[in-house]
């Protein structure tokens, strides 16, 4: 049986990302887990963010934002992301930054996979702002990378150690790989009918 | 250091939903990462499709879908639901239905939480269909709600026991909890100038 809770976006498990934008001249940060893939080819992603938010009024004018993925061990700087807004604390010196091609998006050098990515459509809905945005260049730390036959690849996400969140309110970590995608499905036995 | 590869939508980890909607009047599912969270308060999710894909079809004509939240011992039937379309395999006896209150949204029994959704935007960026809609309703099974002073929460992740997709084509578990959000940040102890 099934109960109802009434409206609510539970989609999980929840990846956090720490957004990077310049407000006022600084590097500013805030952490959400309202993102995702639109597509991988154009490399598609959004993020939502209040458009109150310190970060919104930052991305607006620049038109780009970067992404930024904390290690489980980054949790508490992460929390502490979120937790604060910039209009009451200066977050510009919690990272080392480096800048990638669009010159005025801080990237975070200790999360080992940052996006740098540039605004495509900003859709509004209920004091929401949805950045839907391309991804114009993937930086990730060099040991993460595979070179295989001269292809990159990820590494293994048990080797990112992302910092995983939930609607219940709190933090996790990943666990082992327990299949290949486009494959399992191969061992299903179809009903007969 | 870091590498750069490309530009990737290299969000991770991303969480599969089965989307369910009806298609020639039979139940039909796809299984997707490219969901997420766009809001809490109204409650909005979106989905991205290909426009030639036959859950979008559905979607376009109903104006409404499911998503149905595979457990890690779900992978086969989900990751089976990823592979085949609609047009080529009927997938509507894989699983028990049942249906809420929209009346045309096929909802999975099998999985543990099931969102129905009714689409307020489709927007279309190359070959992409992404549909942002409004949480109507939230089904739970009924030992995985908690009940707190008569308030109703979501169970502990460890026991929704989600099935995790990441761009390295592999699905995982989640681990246990690390901690809490909204909380961690505060033993952060922020640089001095």
């Amino acid at each position: 049986m099934k109960k109802k809770l009434g409206a609510k976006s539970v989609i999980y498990p929840i990846p956090t990302v720490l957004v990077g934008t310049e407000v006022a001249g600084k590097a500013n940060y805030t952490l959400t887990g309202d993102c995702g893939i639109m597509g991988l080819q154009p490399a598609l992603v959004y993020i939502a963010l209040h458009e109150s938010s310190y970060t919104s009024e930052g991305i607006r004018r620049n038109n780009s934002f970067s992404l930024n993925f904390p290690t489980s061990k980054m949790m508490q700087i992460a929390d502490y992301c979120g937790i604060h807004s910039g209009r009451e604390v200066d977050k510009s010196l919690l990272f080392d930054i480096f800048y990638g091609e669009l010159g005025n998006v801080p990237l975070i050098e200790e999360c080992p996979v940052n996006l740098e990515c540039r605004v495509l459509q900003n859709i509004v809905i209920q004091q929401r702002h949805i950045y839907i945005a391309e991804v114009v260049q993937t930086y990730v730390k060099d040991d993460l990378v595979i070179n295989r036959d001269g292809h990159f690849y990820l590494a293994n996400m048990t080797r990112l150690d992302p910092l995983i969140y939930s609607l219940d309110n709190r933090y996790y970590q990943i666990a082992e790989s327990i299949g290949i995608g486009y494959s399992e499905g191969k061992k299903f036995q179809t009903p007969t009918a």
